[in-house]
């Protein structure tokens, strides 16, 4: 079985290919780049493929995305239409989810950006802050990431609600579904994480309008894509105060070009895409047994589906 | 019923008294400066009393200490032996007390420190850290708050250890007891949360031979009382590089001097005894209902054991 490979770096390119093999006996895992016979290949592996990368193999059974999202496989307007899409999650991928969001609401909660400021200013100044019960915090998305983030967030005894495109019931948390949900998901809401897939729908969906729903002076985390954020949006609300701080781990291009004003705005963290990445090792056997229950014809849980872009 | 009321602020004491008044109708409650009639006292409400405060009452039958530890009111070396001590504890204490030490446990294990400094520097630097079920931490001190603090940290997924006086069984939690289970309790430990109380037997218990145990580079929280911690074997122990952080929220004199080397300390992080304060309105219910179980003869659990310091 022919596999081709593609990540923006080379040399992480060949990890996986080397990682891949050893993980398929028998299997051909081969960087894109490097393959000459591409009516072999059965299978690809990607992470932000180039536009017209995959319409190449005219014989590809499936794509597996090195990640949850497959917005960046579904970017390359000449992807052949209805190849099956495989993601790639798993407990390590969820579990430092959960610690990024528990982190950073926690950080927003106790406000840590101002007592750090305090602290550089010598002022023993004792910043109080009401009791996480009475704090209300809520996560747009509730897959495979969000709901575990919201679970966790609950477990910390914050007030959560949760928001999806269909209804569910979950212990400790107060869900609503779908557009005519997200007035009363919002209403007065002080902590927003957003855990979204990026889709058509939810392209650009952090915008003044959504802003203005929140409670005044409200915070928020965005560890899904950039692009569901207007950045400039986010900077007038801040700096009208409709919003106090912002956490971003996504950004519209990544690495954030150094010019952007997110840089050094005094009201927003910025983390180089952290929140949860794949460890490789985890990642590589994930893939692997993905492609064997493929390729044996076996029901596979981590299939997306592309019609409604996640 | 005749109660005195100490706290080093007037204006406080002043709010504790009214407080106080409305809910123990029927009873006197008046700042400790202020009584004439000193045999008519039976009960001191108080937050570090000053030396002789409370042997000037010959008949006082209790003294409340306004918060968990009892430190404070043992400092007085003329308190009269045997008085009850009735320590203030409650849902709100534990609660904020979680959030603090989740806060400053995965603050430090994602390392945002060094990640918020690539963010002053526009530097798109990823830190990459093990996953919270690869880390290990520990809580010294399992009582109300120690215990609550501990299953949080197993419930974000930590790799969690207690230790305590005495031997007990928790779920999740690898616990150790005593002098001789100390070694096993720090060995390897990356980042260690005190929650002790400060006792004969744990003052300047965090010091340098116990940071010699812990794992290289370890961080430690404290978050007890300031007298636990060797300052100067702390700033050693950070120079040398054995502590890669330290985040303390109590010192051995409060508010921390101005010219402190912690202030300014770039592995230090600064916080203004607000882990966990008691809400002064959910305060004021627990401390009513506590006296009133004492008056009647009734068991209070939050009765503190004085001999043993705690
Ligand atoms: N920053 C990072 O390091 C990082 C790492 C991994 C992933 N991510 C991002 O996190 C995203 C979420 O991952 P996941 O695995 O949790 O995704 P998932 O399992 O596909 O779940 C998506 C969730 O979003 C909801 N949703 C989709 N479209 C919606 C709409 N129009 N309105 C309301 N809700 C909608 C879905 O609702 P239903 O449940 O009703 O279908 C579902 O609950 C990924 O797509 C990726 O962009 C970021
Ligand atoms: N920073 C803040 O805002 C803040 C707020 C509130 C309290 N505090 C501090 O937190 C401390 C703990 O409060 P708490 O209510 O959890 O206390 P607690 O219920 O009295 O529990 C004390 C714990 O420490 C253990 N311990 C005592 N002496 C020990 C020793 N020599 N060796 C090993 N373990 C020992 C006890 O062991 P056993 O269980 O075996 O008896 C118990 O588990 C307070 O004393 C106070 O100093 C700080």
């Amino acid at each position: 079985m022919n596999v081709a490979v593609y990540l923006p770096d080379i040399d992480k390119t060949r990890w996986w290919c080397e990682t891949l093999s050893g993980l398929l006996p028998g299997w051909t895992v081969r960087p894109l780049q490097e393959i000459e016979d591409r009516d072999a290949v059965r299978y690809a592996v990607v992470w932000r493929p180039r536009t017209g990368d995959l319409a190449q193999f005219p014989n590809l059974k499936a794509v597996v995305s090195i990640g949850a999202g497959i917005d960046h496989v579904l970017a390359d307007a000449e992807l052949p239409r209805n190849l099956p899409i495989i993601r790639t999650v798993g407990a390590d991928l969820t579990q430092r989810m959960r610690e990024y969001v528990a982190l950073h609401v926690l950080r927003h909660h106790r406000d840590m950006p101002r007592q750090l400021q305090a602290q550089r200013e010598t002022d023993w100044h004792a910043i109080v802050v009401p009791v996480a019960p009475n704090r209300k915090v809520g996560v747009m998305g509730l897959g495979n990431l969000g709901a575990e983030a919201a679970r966790t967030l609950a477990g910390l005894g914050f007030a959560t609600r949760g928001w999806a495109r269909t209804p569910r019931i979950m212990d400790g948390i107060e869900t609503f579904a779908g557009e005519e949900g997200l007035a009363g998901f919002l209403d007065g809401l002080e902590i927003l994480v957003n855990l979204l897939p990026l889709t058509r729908e939810t392209t650009g969906i952090l915008d003044r309008r959504l802003f203005a729903r929140l409670a005044p002076g409200a915070c928020l985390i965005n560890c899904a894509r950039g692009a569901h954020l207007v950045d400039e949006d986010l900077l007038a609300a801040l700096d009208e105060g409709s919003l106090k701080q912002a956490t971003l781990d996504v950004f519209h291009q990544e690495p954030l070009p150094s010019d952007h004003p997110f840089w050094n705005h005094p009201a927003i963290t910025v983390t180089p895409h952290i929140a949860s990445q794949i460890d490789a090792a985890t990642g590589g056997r994930l893939i692997a047994a993905n492609l064997r229950l493929f390729e044996a014809g076996d029901p596979v849980p981590d299939l997306a589906e592309a019609a409604r872009g996640y």
